[in-house]
């Protein structure tokens, strides 16, 4: 069975996820040989001389050329036009992994390979809300949880292979089945983006009136808003490739939030306070759960 | 004219706020005399010891007694009960600021202090979701903003020493109505609480089904919903004092997200993609006037 220090890993995408990707790839020395796929001239430049890949090009067919890994790292309506071109030029027994933040259409472009190719789903529940290469770092995969979603066709060999990937720059990999994956994202993931987005514009409306509103906002609204300042294209692939299990999400947000909204009107305070207190358990029950070494949460 | 150094600052309430102003006041020795009022005897021992005050009482009579400066650091209805309590037993001339959320009902109490008395509201924008002596910490309030609220009767050498004090520990003073603070507050903190809440409630319902989703909440999921683990009965007070506020930031959310939605179901991804863009726009514009220096934003 191939080893992770035997191969050569190609990553397409030379943005936030990927580059960072490759950057532990590289300097961790975890594989034979790092590629990077960009269309960014001064990207390649720069992930070489920076020495977060070994080659770097904008050609495709080159970049993929013997590659025993190709990590897909582009918005997911990109990986599924990729994967179509990929399938013809790719080596037999290749293992194609992506990076996307939405698996179910993405998962059902991977049946679409040719036979010989080996495809898994994958998703690395972590980020930032800056996009790019200027945002990638080293050691961004550190305790994070990484989804790998095989296909029907997909070998042991080839979850093994993507599992000792993901372990070796130091996340922690969670097999999911690709719509259960959707649907557990769209809530703690695409909510609470649409929501960030909508306090954005609440703040903005009443900043339309009384500026001052944007100086006194400190830490609560930071954090809150903090997912509306990712990459607007990344999220809109992401909504639209997850609509439905999204739109059900904000259903039930909604509820919520209109009971809330409720219990305030009718000055119901017993009750308004049972709710926030739940919230205020579970959430603090969460964050204590999560500072768990790794190992006891996913492995 | 009375200078901070020259003062007897009497804190009443050591939590995280109270405390935390003790701690710089005390260890930087920005006044003569540093006193705490709680209602715990640990918390008496404990700021005792770790030199955050140089004398703690559960006494309110003696811990305001001479005190040239009181500072109330209660949640917000405590403010308002102790306010009455404090009338009768301060000496002429105490200056009485407080720290409340919500600044409307509490300067209105503050009008019904003997007219001896200088009050003053005030408001730190900083916190931390955890509560309680245990999570106070020296600087605190370095750069954040201090909401001041001087009453009709406030001399000005009542808010020159508020504001001494405020930038004393590194906090840039803001001037601000009361009514015009709590609709301001109502949209950068009291709607980003109870939007965080909906949220945990939101994860908890899908949880119940698929206690996975707790596994993959990562830094979104942190991040948009950690204000929710704040103290409740804090809350309480803030919401149950700002009810008309905060009812019509929530409505003004209410018809963003219903917007977003809408787009969304209609796969109107032209419409998305725009209004998403603006509020990324406006966010990221956000971030990076925060970090200017402070005197540049608030001074």
């Amino acid at each position: 069975m191939k080893s992770l220090s035997d191969c050569s890993v190609t990553v397409i995408g030379l943005g936030l996820m990927g580059a960072s990707l490759c950057m532990d790839l590289k300097r961790r020395n975890l594989c034979r040989e790092v590629r990077g796929v960009t269309r960014s001239i001064s990207t390649i430049l720069r992930s070489f001389e920076e020495e977060a890949v070994d080659l770097a090009t904008t050609d495709l067919g080159s970049g993929v050329a013997g590659a025993d890994i190709v990590i897909l790292s582009t918005p997911v309506r990109a990986v599924v036009t990729i994967l179509e071109r990929l399938g013809p030029i790719l080596w037999p027994g290749t293992v194609v992994m992506d990076m996307g933040s939405t698996k179910a259409e993405i998962c059902a472009a991977m049946e679409g390979l040719p036979p010989r190719i080996q495809p898994i789903g994958g998703h690395p529940m972590t980020g930032k809300e800056t996009a790019g290469y200027a945002s990638a770092e080293s050691g961004l995969y550190e305790q994070a949880p990484w989804v790998l979603s095989p296909l029907a066709r997909t070998r042991p060999e080839t979850v093994a292979l993507a599992t000792e990937l993901v372990k070796a720059i130091g996340a922690y990999p969670i097999v999911l089945e690709p719509v259960r994956h959707d649907r557990l994202v769209a809530a703690i993931s695409h909510l609470p983006y649409l929501l960030a987005s909508a306090l954005v514009h609440t703040v903005a409306d009443g900043a339309a009136s009384d500026s001052t509103v944007w100086e006194l906002a400190a830490g609560g609204f930071r954090d809150t808003s903090r997912v509306a300042a990712s990459d607007t294209q990344m999220f809109l692939d992401i909504l639209m490739t997850n609509r439905e299990a999204v739109l059900t999400q904000l259903d039930a947000l909604g509820g919520h939030l209109n009971e809330l909204r409720g219990l305030l009107a009718d000055c119901d305070e017993e009750s308004l306070s049972e709710k926030l207190s739940c919230s205020q358990a579970l959430r603090s029950a969460w964050q204590q759960n999560k500072a768990l070494p790794a190992a006891q949460v996913g492995d």
